[in-house]
């Protein structure tokens, strides 16, 4: 099962930070994507290649929970899963964690909906389905 | 009540698009600060000066659900209101919509909590959290 | 001339600080662009009308001096103009002021050309080109 | 003279894409910053340690010149080296390749100064200046 949890290293960045000193809270859904598309890679399935096909996968919700600052420089831990998996639907978790001091700074939910070219509803083909299989979530949301 | 929810107008910005060919989804948050700055201004509670004083809102909750893209150069009503205000947290909630074909394209909340100028927890000021006062909401998040 | 000048207003996003307690660097571009797509507008070419018909421009160059910086919260006048345009290629000036202290932030200028709906070198239609008047710059850059 | 020019690799995020269906321009000079950062930590001198000493480095100059597109997904390599370093201002080059296919995307150069913690004029500290010896450039500007 450990290949159905993704994690990416990363390091913020001081465009990142803002006034307050801290890692700017958008941006952290920005670090969720780039662990979700690693994730969908590492499981076969290249959302640039999804594109090119004409298969988009547009966030129709996003929900996150901030538990600790990140700080520029700090390097993360981004740890991305499915969490739900549906004909037209897919929701990813993620924990974001600081490795030096072993602190969970954030989780998130994003849930994506399968559009076409045109951007109308679509399905998510049989074959990405079948490799972005459910998992429990590792940590509490 | 009219004066206790704001609405503020945009323009999306080309640097907000994605290669969706829509606005990237981490922007509607920003836009919804925008709108939350400008809602406390006009309460009487300038952020600028409240971070002057040593008093910081951090956000520690965000969740939005996109309805309809947003897209290039559209011009945007971005209303924002308080949801519930208690000694130490504040939520917010936001309506973003195109006025030009009245479609509702997301609705979002955010809590916030106060901190001092050490990043630990403190009060929202009696004075503050009086102009803040919480109204049902317009819409439905 | 005084149309051949657009000066637009914003407000300084808490999106667009940093740590360092000022608006981060790269910021001040996307403000330029923002002023860019005002001045064109009202000199009657709409950018997003002109990507529905296929071309693009798209910036080859991009320099910039800071000079003061900008705040949280500040209110800035942006002006953009044409500096010289010709079959392929349009550069534009920008003067960023902040007009509560009378402050020039920065001067800037981008060079632009114009592609095709393929990425491919084309030109810029004649209509446009008339339209895009250069001027003398109103500020040394 | 190796140790003298850093190269570091990144991808490009979704969210550094915009409508044209490449990476906005503003991003490489993010992208930038990310090399700066860790050219000056492998020359032992940490930014972050810098500005908790109270000394800020400052962009004041910024050029860049776009010569290929970037786009999602292009895995990148960025150089950095330092051009110019004076007791109170430090000139970095730049330069942004794609190794799959050994593309030139872009070169740079930014200018910054030395500030005190109340962003007044300073002197960078000799033993900083010491380390961040100049190079000839890599490539032409």
């Amino acid at each position: 099962m450990s290949d159905q949890i993704t994690a990416v290293d990363l390091r913020v960045r001081y465009a990142e930070t803002d006034q307050m000193g801290v890692a700017y809270h958008t941006h952290y859904l920005v670090w969720c994507e780039v662990a979700r598309t690693d994730h969908m890679r590492r499981r076969g399935v290249t959302y640039r290649e999804l594109e090119g096909q004409g298969l988009r996968l547009a966030v129709v919700e996003a929900s996150i929970r901030y538990r600790q600052p990140a700080r520029y420089d700090d390097l993360l831990s981004v740890r991305c899963w499915v969490r739900e998996v549906a004909s037209r639907r897919v929701v990813f978790g993620y924990a974001i964690d600081r490795p030096a001091d072993g602190t969970l700074l954030a989780t998130a939910q994003t849930a994506l909906i399968a559009l076409d070219g045109g951007h109308h509803m679509s399905s998510i083909p049989d074959v990405v389905r079948s490799r972005l299989g459910a998992v429990p979530d590792p940590v509490r949301l």
